[in-house]
Formats: C-alpha cells, sequence, structure tokens
C-alpha cells in the first residue's frame, strides 16, 4: 500500500487537492473522443493531485513520490485525447496549469513556462512585438504549451512550418528528472527530441523555448465548393502557393458541415463541401484572384480576432475539432488518423472518397511534411462495428495510407507503432523506476514490442477494461 | 531624325544629361557578364538621361516622349546582366534612382518608390518594424525594387518564399503609361503579371508593395565536403528542414571556391565544394545539430551584419555574384542558367556533374518552386567554342534540365521560349507606339515567334553586331 499521509507531509505547503470529484476531474483528459479509450480508461483515477506553483515545488513533489514510490503522471490543461494525462496506476496528477508565467520573448523565440495556454503565449507575443507561435492545436484556448510538446505534433499552422518533431519547432525545454535527487536539465538542439511527444514518461517539463512568427492580422474564410475533389485540388494547390501566407487548410467532405458545424449552419447550403482557412490580411486580394480560377464560393469571410465580436473561429473547426463538433451532434461516430502520403496525397483521398462515400466521411489537413505538401485525414467514420472499422483500416493500409491509431493510449499505438529508442533511453537515465505516467511507452514494459505484428497492446493494470 | 531639342525644351525643368561619358555609362548595365551580349551591345547608347525625382516628372517625360515619338528605356541601379536596361534604339533612358523614397511600412509589406534600393528598404524595414523583404538579389546594394520587379526574378530568401511569379511575392505596382496623356494605374493582384518581369517594356513602374518577412540576425555560414554530391545532397535535405530559418543555399563545385571566391581564400582548403548558407540566429544549434551527421566542415561562421566589419556578406558569392567573381579572375568563363526540374533534382545535377566534371563547374540554388523544392542553376563553364557550349545546352536539355539563356536580351530567350500574352496584350494598352524599351519584347515585332524553333532572334537594329 502506498503510504500517502507520509507523502503529503513530505510534500509540506505544496498545494495538494485530495477530493474525490476533483481528483476525478483531473483524472481525465479528453479520452471519451474514443468509444475504445472510454470504455478502457473510464475507472482511471490518482489518489491526489498536487498543484505544482513553480520549479522549486515540481522537483519537491517528485523528490517525495521517488521516496514514496507513487507514480506521477503530468497534466496541462487536460485537452489531449488518446488519455495521455491519465494516471493509470493512480498516484499522483501533477498539475502544471498554475505554473503559467512568459518567462522572455526576443525577435522569433518565446519562452513560458510548460502551464501557460497557448492562446495566452500568442497574447502576450502580439502585445510584445506582433509575433506568434508558428503553429498550435485547435485547443489553442485551453491547451497548454507543455502539452503540446508532450503530448501534440501539429496543427493550425504546419502547412508553412511543419510539425513538432521538425528541427527548429522546439528550441529548447526544461525538464525534470524523477529521481532520488531530481535535477533540472535545460535541453536544447536534438536533445529536446528525448522528451518530444512522449506523455512526460521520461522527464517533468516545466519550461520551453518555442520559436515565433509573424502575428498577421488573420481572415477567417469557409469556402464552398459542390465537388468535394474540387475542394481537396484547390486545398492541395493552395498549399503549393509558396507566396500566400496561410494556415489552415481543412477540406471537409459533405454532409460534415451540414450536419455538425451548428453555429455556422446558416451559412451552409445543403450537400456543401467546404474548406476551412485562415489567410493573412496582406495577401487576401491575391487569394481572392487565386479563388477565381475555382469552382469555389466564399461561404464565411470574416477578421479571426474581432474584439467585439465572440464569434467562433474557423480554427475551432478544424483539426481534432472537427471530431469534437461532431461527437456533439452525433455521439455515435467515431473518427481515425491517416496520412495520405506525398505525393499522391489527392489520388489518394480520392480513392477513399469513392470507396467509402458518406461511411467514411473525409476530412483532411494539408501540412508541410519533410519539405514536401503532405496531408493528413481525421475523417468522422459513422461506426457500425468493430470488425468494419478494422476492414476500413485495413483497406487505408493495404492502399499505403498509415493509420496512427486514435484508439490507443500508448506512445507506440498512436505513433510509429515501433518503440523510440531516444525516448526509452532518456527513461532509463531519468525515470530509473518507472514512476513517470506508467503505462504510455510500451518499449518501457517490453522493448522488444513489434507493433508490427498487428497483436493489439494493452497496459497489464487495465486488462480488467479490455 | 528626332527632334532632341523640342523635347527637351518640353521636358521644362526635369533633370536632362547629355554628357556622352555619363549618357554611355548610363546605357549599360552588365550585359558583358556575357561574352554574346558584351558583342552584341557594345555600341548601345541613349542620346539622353532623364533623371527623374517623382512621379509628375515620369508623367512629364513620357508624354513628351510620346509627342516626339522618342523611345523610352527605363533603369533603376543598372545591375541587371541581360542588356534589360539598354536602349537599343537609343532615345531617353529614364533613370528612376533618385525615386528612392520609402512610401510606407506596415506589417508585412512596405511600399517604396521604384528607384529605392533593395538594402536601403531592408535598413528602413529593420529600423521601423524589425522586418526585410523576403527575398533579393545578390546585387542587393546596388539594385532598386522597381529593376527587380521588372527584370529579376529569385534570390537569396526563394527557398522559403519562392520566386517573384509566385502570387503574394509582389502586392502592388503603381505604373504610368505611354501614351499621348499617360496614365497612372495601381496594379493588385494578379494584374501585378502584366508588368512583373517585362523589363519596362509595357509602362513605367514608379512604386511598388512588397511583402515582408521577419528580419532575424543573420549568420553567414560556409561550410566545406570533400565530395560535391556530398555538399548537393546536404543541399537538398537542408532545403526540406520546414523548422529551420535559412537562405540561401549555394552547393558549389571545386574548384569554384578556391579559383574565385578571392575574398575568403585563407579559408579554403584545396579541392572544398562548398555550400554557402545564411541561417536565422534563433535556429543556429539546432542546424549544427543537423550538420553533424553530414560529412561537411564549417569553413566560416560569422554575424552577417557586423557593424564594426565591413567583410563581404555570405551572398555576395551566390546567385549571379559567384559568376561575377569568377570572370574577375578568369575573363574567358561563362554561364548558363538551367533548372533542374523537382523531384530528380539531385540525381540531374549529379548527371551533369560526372558528365562535364570540371569544364561545367556546377553553381546551385535550391529554392521552393511551386511548392516545391527545386534546384536552379548557374554553372561556370570553361567555354571552349560555340559548337561546344551548344552541345553542353543540348545534353542539359535532352536530360530534361531546361535552359534558360543568358546570352540574349530579350524577355522570351532568357525566359521561356515563348510569347508571353499577359505583357503583349498590356503592352497594346500601355505603349500602343511601341515606344517603351524597343526590341525587348519579341512578341511586339512578332507575335507569331516560336522560341521552340531553335532559330536564334536578333532584333533589327541589332543585325550589325551580330
Amino acid at each position: 500500500m502506498r503510504d500517502l499521509a507520509r507523502l503529503i507531509a513530505d510534500l509540506g505547503d505544496v498545494a495538494v487537492v485530495t477530493d474525490p470529484a476533483k481528483v476525478q476531474l483531473k483524472s481525465r483528459d479528453f479520452y471519451w473522443y474514443s468509444p475504445v479509450l472510454k470504455r478502457q480508461l473510464e475507472q482511471v483515477c490518482a489518489d491526489l493531485v498536487v498543484e505544482a506553483r513553480g520549479e522549486a515545488e515540481v522537483v519537491r513533489t517528485l523528490r517525495a513520490c521517488y521516496r514514496h514510490d507513487v507514480p506521477v503522471t503530468v497534466r496541462g490543461g487536460g485537452s489531449g485525447n488518446y488519455g495521455q494525462a491519465m494516471p493509470l496506476e493512480g498516484g499522483v496528477v501533477l498539475d502544471l496549469s498554475r505554473m503559467d508565467g512568459i518567462v522572455d520573448v526576443g525577435l522569433g523565440r518565446v519562452r513560458a513556462q510548460a502551464g501557460a495556454r497557448l492562446f495566452r503565449i500568442d497574447q502576450a507575443c502580439q502585445a510584445h512585438s506582433q509575433q506568434e507561435l508558428r503553429f498550435h492545436p485547435s485547443t489553442s484556448r485551453m491547451g497548454t504549451v507543455g502539452g503540446f510538446v508532450a503530448g501534440g505534433s501539429s496543427g493550425v499552422g504546419s502547412i508553412t512550418h511543419g510539425a513538432l518533431r521538425d528541427r527548429g519547432n522546439i528550441l529548447g525545454a526544461r525538464v525534470v528528472t524523477m529521481e532520488e535527487e531530481p535535477r533540472v536539465l535545460e535541453l536544447r538542439g536534438d536533445a529536446i527530441q528525448q522528451v518530444n511527444h512522449a506523455y512526460g514518461t521520461n522527464g517533468v517539463i516545466t519550461e520551453v523555448e518555442m520559436p515565433l512568427a509573424p502575428a498577421y492580422p488573420w481572415i477567417d474564410l469557409m469556402v464552398g465548393f459542390s465537388e468535394f475533389m474540387d475542394a481537396v485540388r484547390f486545398s492541395d494547390a493552395l498549399a503549393r502557393q509558396d507566396g500566400l501566407v496561410k494556415k489552415p487548410i481543412s477540406p471537409l467532405a459533405a454532409p460534415i458541415p451540414e450536419l455538425y458545424f451548428r453555429p455556422l449552419r446558416s451559412r451552409i447550403p445543403p450537400g456543401s463541401n467546404v474548406v476551412l482557412l485562415m489567410i493573412a490580411e496582406p495577401w487576401l486580394e491575391l487569394f481572392h484572384d487565386f479563388l477565381r480560377s475555382w469552382p469555389g464560393t466564399v461561404l464565411l469571410e470574416r477578421a479571426a480576432s474581432d474584439p467585439k465580436r465572440k464569434a467562433l473561429p474557423i480554427f475551432e473547426l478544424s483539426w481534432n475539432h472537427t471530431t469534437l463538433h461532431a461527437l456533439r451532434i452525433d455521439p455515435r461516430v467515431t473518427y481515425l488518423q491517416v496520412l495520405y502520403p506525398p505525393p499522391a496525397q489527392v489520388e489518394l483521398i480520392e480513392r477513399m472518397h469513392r470507396k467509402f462515400g458518406e461511411e467514411v466521411m473525409i476530412h483532411a489537413e494539408f501540412v508541410r511534411f519533410d519539405g514536401q505538401i503532405a496531408c493528413f485525414g481525421l475523417p468522422i467514420v459513422r461506426f457500425l462495428s468493430e470488425n468494419r472499422l478494422d476492414a476500413i483500416i485495413e483497406f487505408h493500409e493495404e492502399n499505403g495510407c498509415p493509420i496512427f491509431n486514435p484508439h490507443a493510449f500508448t506512445l507506440e499505438e498512436g505513433g510509429m507503432k515501433q518503440v523510440d529508442h531516444t525516448h526509452l533511453a532518456f527513461k532509463r537515465e531519468a525515470d530509473p523506476q518507472g514512476l513517470l505516467n506508467p503505462g504510455k511507452m510500451i518499449g518501457w514494459d517490453n522493448p522488444d514490442y513489434d507493433g508490427m505484428s498487428r497483436q493489439s497492446y494493452l497496459y497489464k493494470s487495465l486488462e480488467g477494461f479490455r
């Protein structure tokens, strides 16, 4: 048995939450996006929550938890949707959302505490020098920068700058180790990859340094097309316009917009396929000239941030928010994560669209990927059965479109289906007892894991919820 | 006979230069880069030079020249190297270099008079808001923004933003027409393409609005490789690093650096192939991590603009400056302009390198081109004979590498070898008498011109210099 009383005593004046309702709330993220994760993780709950107010309290917490052999799962805004912040073995949820300071802003970079929300960082950088983060998830209002680095990958702006894993999209990370006497490390350069997208399994990120881009006045746009493939070809061509500043480029097949985009329903004619866009104001007239040669109709055009109006930003219909809007209207749908690999993305989307029609309603996001235009997919799937879902996944993979499983909570299954040896080696050094976010890194429990075997993996403590 | 006395009288207090030495000087650009142009254009000279101090004087000059049927050739810094500012039929050279005001700077854009030198615009935008032009030719110190729009195409920074012809790389242009009563037009959006890279044949650009990028502190780098193809593969891989901010990426085959880069000779070991680079300071340490996996050695690394030192900026060894340094040392060499089309650029460069060795010393420039990484070449050629040069060109074209002839002064021959009907239609409207820069647009004299016929074209007034 864990001696929580002695742990709490060791924590001294560090803020501890033990109220069961609050602890349960802070033990959850948006895992319920997936019906599979909802079933598997519903019972997951921490023993207590620690609300750290600074790096010294993080160090104190990790030292105490190490001494008492209590696992620690770090949490930011809790807007992840793969259960990455959920404490599979209970123990402590370490909530960093009070560590939300902006440390420093310079030309091209910002340094912030891990718990700073992404939109707050943007506001601070705009006020300082008309800059903003290069890209962000659609959960910018809720998500923290530490959570984004620990559990995100790409987002609104990736059409220009690529993904977090691309060199230069994270400049530095300050990390506390889980040892008898925790160390505070500043990881820079390629060393950052040791903790990037590791779900906090191998160190607690307390501060990050991120690159910035110019904060132009952005225009939100929604363009309607009667043919979905016209919307996709338009998106692909726009993605190639190196001179136009834009983010995101999100084509969505009918009937996604009319069924699920309640806030904009009056603007969406029945049968519309749409492309969601943001264009920087200096390039807006050239965008309209570009649009002229396509069979698209502007359904919405407005300043992205009009302080007098509280309209939904267009990016809150894109990326993972598309699925959220669908789930709100129809909890029976589910989704997948696909890569339509370059340079055949348009052809592959067409093949999937023809094959599945409205059963797999395509939602794509154009990004830059290894210096090329590429396309991720987050299709909304009308869920019929697990067998049928498997058949859909199989058809994608047979046609060269890898699926990143959004119905799995481990790093490996949701990612490249293989052990990340950089993450694993760093965990051996920084978390020798395996106390950080246990169960999320298969490679720690089974270094010989081979995800290509198609055997699904389930962490041992969750066997009962399979 | 032209009645120049009456023309001068009509010009009133507009500044006119008639001193023959000065007129000859202002009738020339860097045409002598090409031995062919040197032979063809050596005798070209204006009758007089007008130094306009503002748009009203441009209008007055064009009105007077129209009345007296005198051709007008516009000139900025005179740093073009295809004779684009040389008055084939004499008449007036209209020098706009006194019209050098910065009209307005905003977030993402600058408006300047046509005669403003590119580096002066950068200085003003840096002082205003840490911004700079997206890309510039290597002649940034001498070239004007109007000359760049009228006669340039891409340059230092095109690896991120593409070329001038890409939508969004010119935001607006103010143009005076050559009519009985000249009109002043503001061209915006796609209408800008009517005068972009038209050598001033169809209107006089008096003001332009250009997009801006952040002005990071840049680091100049020269990286040495013992194998040229390693330098090329490194360059191609770096070009694909979407998260690293860089400009230019210029691989140069040995013995270009050791033979021709006199200012850096002490840093260049014999046999070095080099890559010239600029990396924005916030991404420098990540660049070094990237370099670690390549067999490259840093031969030079220093701040691009140390105000205390007057060192040559690295970009003044790249693009057309490479050829300039070679010609200074060995006037017998010449050069070509090649496109190594994507996605096979690395393989095509290797094929050319193996075929010709040191006879065609490869100098490449990585750029973004239609949303893809692509590669231009400006190889230095050891000139043996015109037949041999033709054979070299033929081998390139047979292998799918188009040559943009730098030994031609017409828009068509130096470009796509076909009439640009957008340029031509605008000339019919804006210069109905064909008085602007006569002889540079083949399509005006012969709308049926077909450059694919491989028949070389020579403007009629120059027959004697063939």
